[in-house]
Order: C-alpha cells, then sequence, then structure tokens
C-alpha cells in the first residue's frame, strides 16, 4: 500500500506538502495540488483515516443506540437511519443497549473514544446528567432526554386516546390497556391516554391494566390471564404491536374471535402488524421520516450547519391505522 | 479528563514509566506498577483508545455486514453476535449492505481503517478475489465466502428436501417453489433441493418454480399468480420464512384455506413464524448457536488463540419443526 512518503516522491514535492493537500489547509498553488492529487489517484493512496480521525477528532461515524434489535420497529428506525447516514458518507453503527445504562454508557465510551462524531438514541434510562459534559451531539428519537437535546417522538399521549376511542366506537363495553415497561416514558403516556379516555366509565377498574413489557411472550401470558379473569373483556389496547400480536395469540389459544368477541389496537404501525391474521389495527407512527429526520438534524449539527436550540422537540401527529382486529361485523 | 501526564506527575514517575505500564511492554517493577495503577485509578484517567487502537492496530471492534436488517433473520443473527462480541469485550459493529458488493467494499474499507479486529458476513456477492489482501480476519455466516474462510452454516440442501418431503407425506399432490434470489448461495442450495424431490413426478415443471427474492410483499404477489395460474397447487415450499408469510397471506386473499387446501413450510425458523396464523411450519435454522460460535470463532482468530485452517466450515444440520400450516385434517 502506498504510504503518504510515496506520494510525495512520485509528485515530486515534500511530504508536508502532500499532508496540507490532504487536509485543505496552508497555501499549496493550482498546479502543485493537481501533481499531488493526480499521484494520490495513480498510486490509489488511501490516507490513513484513523490518524486523520486523532488529529481532526472526527471519524465520519454516528452511533444508533437503540434498547431492543429484536423488536421489528427499531430495525425499521435504523434502516432510516442507515439510510440518511450512507447518503451523507458517514458510517453508521448500530448498538443494542437492553435499555440498560451501563450498556449505553459503555457504547458512548467506546464510541467516542473513536471519535464518533454523534448519537441517535432511544433511551428509558439516560438524564441530562449523564449526557452532561459528553460534548458530542446527541439526537433523542422514540423518548425524549432533556430539554437541552433535541428530540422526535409521535403524540403518545393522543395516539394512545385516538386508540382507546376507536374501541369505544366500534362499540366496545369493557377495554383493557397492556401497557409497556414501567420505567419507558411513551408508555407511561400510552397508559395515561387509555385512562383519560376510559376512568369515567363504571366499568373501569386497575385489574384492567397488565404490565406486557414492550415483549411478545409475556404480553400473551398476561393476556390469557386477564382475559379468563376478565372474560366480559371485548376491547384491548395494547401498549405496541408486538404485544398487540401476542394478544392475537391470546385470544387464538382461548378460541375468542378476534375482532368480533374480543377487538384489539396496538402503537407503532410495524411492518409486522400486516402479517398476522386478522391484520391489526394500530396507531401508526411515521417511523421512517422520524429516523431519517432525526438522522438529517444529528449530520446538520454534526458539520455546524445548523447550532442546537432549546426549543427543538419535534412531535408528530398519530394516526390511527384501520385494519382486521377492529372490524366488526355489524 | 486527567492525562497521562498528570497521571505521572500523581504517582511521581515519567510518562514513559505509565506508558509502559498501558501497554504492559518493558521493565517495570511490581513496586512502580501498583503507584502507577493507583494513580490511574485515583484520577480515574482513562487512556485514549483511538491513539492506542493506532499504535496497536487494533480497536476492540467487529463489524457484521447482512443483506437485509429488516429480515428478522438477521437481527436474531446479530443479536447472537452481540452477545458473545459484548461477553468478550468487543465493540460490534451492525452493516446493512444490501446484498451490494459497493456498499460491503465501502464497509470493509471505512472500517478498516479504523482498525476494526474482524468482519463475520452474510453475502452473496464477495468472493475470495475481493477479500485477499484485505489483511484482516473473516468469518462467513449463512453463506460461504471461499475455501480458506471459515463458515457457518445450515445444511440447505438437505433441509429443502425435507421441507419437500414433508408435504409430500402430507398428501400434497404438486407442489410449487418460491425461491430466493438468483445470486443467492443458499437460495440455490434450496431450489435444488426442491427440484431433487419432485423432478420425477409427472406433475413437475418449470412454471412451478417462481423468485420471490426473500421479499414478502413480492413473495405475496407472485404467489398469488401461481395459484390462480395453477388452482391445483396444494403445497408450496417457500425458500424462507418472510416469504413463506407473504404465502400464507396470498393465500388468505384467495380464499384458500391453509393447511387444508394449501399446505406451506418455510426456512429459517424466525420467531415470526409463531405469530402468523397458522403458525408456520418451517425448516429451523440454529440462529443463536450460528450467530454465536461464528463469534467466538473470530474473536479466537483475532486473538491468536487459534490458526485459520482451510478446512474450517461448519454446517448444522436442519431440522423440521412442525406447525399449523401443514397439520392436515385427515
Amino acid at each position: 500500500m502506498a504510504t503518504i512518503r510515496d506520494v510525495a516522491k512520485h509528485a515530486g514535492v515534500s511530504v508536508a506538502t502532500v499532508s496540507r493537500v490532504l487536509n485543505n489547509n496552508g497555501y499549496v498553488n493550482d498546479e502543485t495540488r493537481k501533481k499531488v492529487m493526480s499521484s494520490i489517484e495513480r498510486l490509489e493512496y488511501q490516507p490513513n483515516e484513523l490518524a486523520r480521525s486523532l488529529y481532526k477528532r472526527s471519524s465520519k461515524m454516528i452511533g444508533l443506540i437503540v434498547p431492543d434489535i429484536m423488536n421489528p420497529f427499531f430495525p425499521e428506525l435504523a434502516r432510516a437511519v442507515e439510510d440518511i447516514a450512507t447518503r451523507k458518507e458517514y458510517t453508521f453503527v448500530l448498538c443494542n443497549s437492553d435499555d440498560q445504562l451501563v450498556k449505553e454508557q459503555k457504547y458512548f465510551n467506546v464510541l467516542k473514544q473513536k471519535y464518533v462524531d454523534g448519537f441517535i438514541v432511544v433511551t428509558s434510562t439516560l438524564t441530562a446528567e449523564h449526557t452532561n459534559g459528553m460534548n458530542v451531539p446527541i439526537v433523542a428519537l422514540d423518548r425524549p432526554i432533556a430539554k437541552h437535546i433535541p428530540s422526535f417522538m409521535v403524540d403518545n399521549y393522543e395516539g394512545a386516546k385516538i386508540a382507546v376511542q376507536h374501541l369505544l366506537d366500534n362499540g366496545c363495553k369493557k377495554i383493557a390497556h397492556i401497557r409497556g415497561p414501567e420505567q419507558v416514558y411513551n408508555a407511561k403516556l400510552r397508559l395515561q391516554g387509555y385512562i383519560d379516555t376510559v376512568s369515567h366509565y363504571p366499568w373501569f377498574n386497575e385489574n384492567l391494566i397488565v404490565t406486557g413489557n414492550y415483549n411478545l411472550s409475556l404480553a400473551k401470558e398476561v393476556a390469557i390471564k386477564l382475559l379468563k379473569n376478565n372474560p366480559d373483556v371485548d376491547g384491548i389496547f395494547a401498549g405496541n404491536d408486538v404485544m398487540a400480536i401476542g394478544v392475537i395469540k391470546a385470544a387464538e389459544e382461548l378460541g375468542i374471535n378476534v375482532p368480533n368477541q374480543l377487538a384489539i389496537v396496538g402503537f407503532d404501525g410495524i411492518s409486522l402488524g400486516e402479517t398476522t391474521s386478522p391484520t391489526l389495527t394500530t396507531i401508526q407512527q411515521p417511523i421512517y421520516e422520524m429516523g431519517s429526520k432525526a438522522t438529517e438534524l444529528l449530520i446538520k449539527i454534526i458539520e455546524k450547519d445548523r447550532t442546537l436550540q432549546d426549543d427543538l422537540h419535534v412531535q408528530y401527529p398519530a394516526k390511527l391505522l384501520k385494519r382486521q382486529s377492529t372490524q366488526r361485523k355489524a
């Protein structure tokens, strides 16, 4: 492999001149620059990127930290982040945190030491306290981190209200909620949307709320218990699509017809919801849009095309996507 | 943040001594070493990893390149790779190639320049020609690259034969095949397994083989056409689970009962196959086992715990996982 010395020798200039051309600093006359560039091309010289990033403290790399790579919501987000990163010539690093602060911090440390230029983070555990002094741009996705960290997310509270209202409009007389993890902010908002829509009904009670942890098998398990203990439940709002699919499987196991005996609404709009039978009615997040806008903003901040603003929190409206799991026969 | 100078000053030794301790080379007496270590701890000194990797030409990072992050098969593989990498204190970088040589080569170049220690690659386009002279350990997963590159994969040919035989054993009288992409090696083996099992039947003809490109929507589309043109087809072997789910959706749209009018077998054993109704009979690959063994081997090679052997190609037996999509009523 050619070295910077080989290039200098081939072009008949000093190593310092080649370095000035490469880093685009200091004066180099046009003719010399052309000579150097043509030698670089001839010798297929590749500047040592690691040495350059050490010098520049930049690596043209961005990291995406997600809590669960196995939930299709996150590969769909990652796809959007990758597309924009690639287009802007950044390398994209995907990290899976299992929603654990320790793992998140390890990724931050390791990647910062490689001069990763910025992070997109989906987190429930990271707070301003952890990100202060990190000295690297961060954009929050799906869940907020702090006031001064830009965030992109859907209107979780309104989305939940729309979901539950849709079940009521479909004639459901007793609606339960399978909620996400206790510590997850969007799960709390979705729960609150459910409570605020149904708490004035006489049938409402706290036993209608069970935790499914955004996990398919656990949601199936708790739904079976719930439906056995409350055979009059005829509608379930699940806090995400993966759990809603768990509920469909639970109903199937109990011989309960979906949607006629039990109507089900999920949340997210992942493509998995089209593959179930019946297909899943859900609250659609603009997954690709959120991922790509977050990435575009992060790269703008990295490249100093825009400065960070305290008020940069984008909230997308939630949309109802009607499919078979709530299409009851009259 | 503390620097190496601060550590030297605190311990009352030279910077060179601290460096010898950090890099574990040259002579340092035990007492001095202890003093340095305690100063490192006290000052919470973090050696500059990037500078160290420049020096050592290593970064404690491994890259996993997959063709399609949206196919759940690959997140399931990635999960296994990440678990082992984390346990061995490597950072794990996930890259999505869209099965394009250009993207694969870009990732190789960018990550090699960051001194990534090794790669696990799922590729259909990379050959010995591309990997020769790369000077970084590579392990192939799911699809082979070259004789001298270790590989972990399932017995695709036998798996396909088992799948088709299972359809015959279930009384299917005319079996079609939705195949994966033309250029993908495992898709060719699965196709060959199908052909070798059915080619002696009088009903066999080439129109029963259609391409679904390992894609759900395309598989659904071609399955609808196939079933309309060949209403007597009563069994379909799909080259992967994602396509098999496309076939289930196609049957649903055409009002064909699965499994009684049409039995379906997929390939992979991703957990998605449990979420469909009916659940999907499939050929199960030991996904987690393959991913973790490949990672363990890669790290052993990186750490020179073992040398590369020409004959290191692990092939796992394929297992039939019977579920509802082939459970016909007698």
